[in-house]
């Protein structure tokens, strides 16, 4: 008996739904083009949202650091992983998405309202190439203007670093502002 | 010659990775329990976030009507019609979490920071269970603390729809305030 080709292919389809269901790989979402430089991540607003520091220029004598709202995502991978054992994996990407301030008073009050965007950061975990980085975190900018830059070389040691180091609450992570991070970690004695 | 029972089930094995790929219904997300209350969300924090309006209580005469950070999210089957067609489907789930301040200064200048979580509240547009209601959008209240209720009733009609009516952009949606959604939404001649 000639099985019909379908089912002839029935393992690959089974390997096939496996990995859908497994989702892809930790290390997936990070892609290097061939002069080194980290392609712009796509589709990182469906990323988990983490949080939302706010530093308006009129509060900073006019001139903040970073104008405005920093919308913070995490790739959906590592935070499944975070959640299981309290660490970021290796690979982990974390976007910091700027966005400026279109108004200072809407239907529920007076206060910030977000405009457009305005700019792009990554920081990417990664000991194979960041060995040397603290926590091997390399950070890379894509512009503080919009549209983002498509590709963005890593900034040189310790230029953004060394106010993690000196600040965030976790590996080098603001977590201490990121709401969702805190309330997904595990208890220090339940962790994977 | 005998199929192997695996192969045998090849047909579903397909049906169910057609399933998986598809994702699940865009009316999944929402449920009621016997009394006809909405239960709480599960893992909305995984949604796609769309922005974060912030009414601090010192700008507000002391008390705003929402204090802090206002958290959005919209469930993510709704989000990938929304792309395409521009519309908000039947089903749409909009989730607000209230976030409160934790600090005015941080390593980024000075501004606002995120704290603990204050108060969850929904909005779910429903053509059967709403059809009296503009737009059939329902509201929701799982309280203003933590942690929040299991079960909302439908708030009355007006209550909340009233301010989203007289303000809101699109479909009694808040998009204005809303970047993601802005930046998703299909120019009027390409809408699916």
């Amino acid at each position: 008996m000639r099985l019909p080709r379908l089912l002839r292919r029935a393992p690959l389809v089974l390997v096939v739904a496996a990995a859908i269901l497994a989702g892809p790989s930790v290390t997936a979402t990070a892609r290097f083009d061939e002069q080194g430089a980290l392609m712009r991540p796509k589709a990182y607003r469906e990323w988990v949202y983490v949080g939302t520091p706010l530093t308006p220029n009129e509060l900073n004598d006019g001139e903040a650091a970073f104008p405005g709202f920093h919308n913070v995502y995490i790739d959906p991978q590592s935070f499944a992983r975070y959640r299981q054992t309290g660490r970021f994996p290796d690979g982990t990407m974390i976007v910091r998405e700027f966005v400026g301030i279109s108004s200072r008073e809407g239907p529920s009050g007076k206060g910030y309202f977000m405009g457009e965007y305005t700019g792009l950061q990554v920081k990417l975990k990664d000991a194979g190439r960041f060995s040397y980085e603290p926590g091997n975190w390399g950070y890379f900018s894509f512009g503080r203007r919009s549209p983002v830059s498509q590709t963005a070389e890593v900034r040189r040691t310790g230029e953004c670093a060394a106010c993690h180091l000196a600040a965030a609450d976790e590996d080098t992570v603001f977590t201490q502002y990121y709401p969702v991070l805190r309330a997904a970690r595990p208890e220090p004695g339940k962790r994977g």
